[in-house]
């Protein structure tokens, strides 16, 4: 357990640093990154600018899913990321939320299109921000269980992407990373992996 | 060692969902959230329009770190975050790399103005992508070791955060999360932690 110095001096630095007030001042809604700009003052009577990152007019919400097979492999995708170095990313199964949708729904929803499997059962391991100082986007990780596949996947306009079975080691060679070319470094697929391994081992 | 099956699939997809080339249509510059857009073409023929985050005109490329004391007290912060649930949040000191800086200079220069601690030595844990479909930016991590208090905290504009040394136990606690109030969502923190622990547990 937290020692009580500890918790208390949090405490008061949480309190001191909670937003008071904040107003809207400015929002741009053009595409699919748009971003809203609030006014925000503090309990300590500080004030700021903050701006906060959208994604298709919404929050960014987003579920990431390790799916398991019946004979216990691992269900990765590779796809098609123009961003960053490679421009092409082995990942697990992600998307974000529908209007209206609930997490749990999300992940099923995005596992049969990304992949074409469905699972026999899905647990949620934890969630996390993706981006805290600039988005309010929460990310929730689920473990799905005894998949298999069920129809051709079905993706979104503009998505390119293929799925690949593979094992647990593998994966734990592609998270170290000893090859500079095959590497997984998606922050969502490295923290769902990592808590997936360290639950599995009981250290978390 | 991955068979030679999975690389070899993985090889054949990589290539075809390669960016072939990307023209700028567009871009947003304009506070510290922007964006620039592009019209992609892969090598497989098709073709998208893609979005990028940049912040404060740049990638966003950033570091987070984990400083351990002399005494093995890990240095953690209490920081201002409007835009997430509670909006006051518990971190590892991080911070954006400015223009022309490398990322281990930004490292130390971060750990100093965030909490006015030195170390005597730092060592690079791994790498990942915050935002992979998104945004280019890089996010590095490093193991600050020795850290002692040689100034006090130097902020930036805008930026209110409060240090707080605790135990290794202490922090596991706080992303095991079994505290609703008191927990440790941000993304960068997880992975460090995760990843300093499963490092030190011999696992990655």
């Amino acid at each position: 357990m937290m020692n009580a110095y500890i918790k208390d001096k949090i405490a008061k630095v949480v309190k001191s640093l909670k937003v008071k007030s904040s107003e809207l001042i400015s929002s741009y809604e053009e595409g699919y990154i748009g971003k809203k700009v609030y006014r925000v003052t503090l309990n300590d009577g500080s004030t700021r600018i903050c701006e906060q990152i959208t994604k298709n007019k919404s929050n960014g919400d987003a579920v990431v899913i390790i799916p398991i097979t019946l004979d216990g492999n691992f269900v990765m995708i590779i796809e098609s990321r123009p961003n960053t170095l490679g421009t092409v990313a082995l990942e697990f199964p992600a998307g974000m939320v529908d209007k209206g949708e609930n997490f749990e729904t999300a992940a099923k929803r995005e596992l049969l299109e990304e992949t074409g499997y469905a699972a026999t059962e899905i647990y949620e391991l934890e969630s996390h921000y993706q981006d805290q100082g600039c988005s309010k986007a929460i990310i929730k990780t689920y473990v799905a269980l005894g998949c298999r596949k069920l129809q051709e996947k079905n993706l979104d306009d503009g998505e390119r992407l293929e799925y690949i079975e593979m094992s647990y080691d593998d994966i734990l060679e592609l998270i170290k990373g000893d090859s500079k070319e095959l590497k997984i470094n998606d922050a969502n697929s490295k923290i769902a992996f990592m808590e997936y391994t360290l639950k599995k081992k009981g250290i978390l």
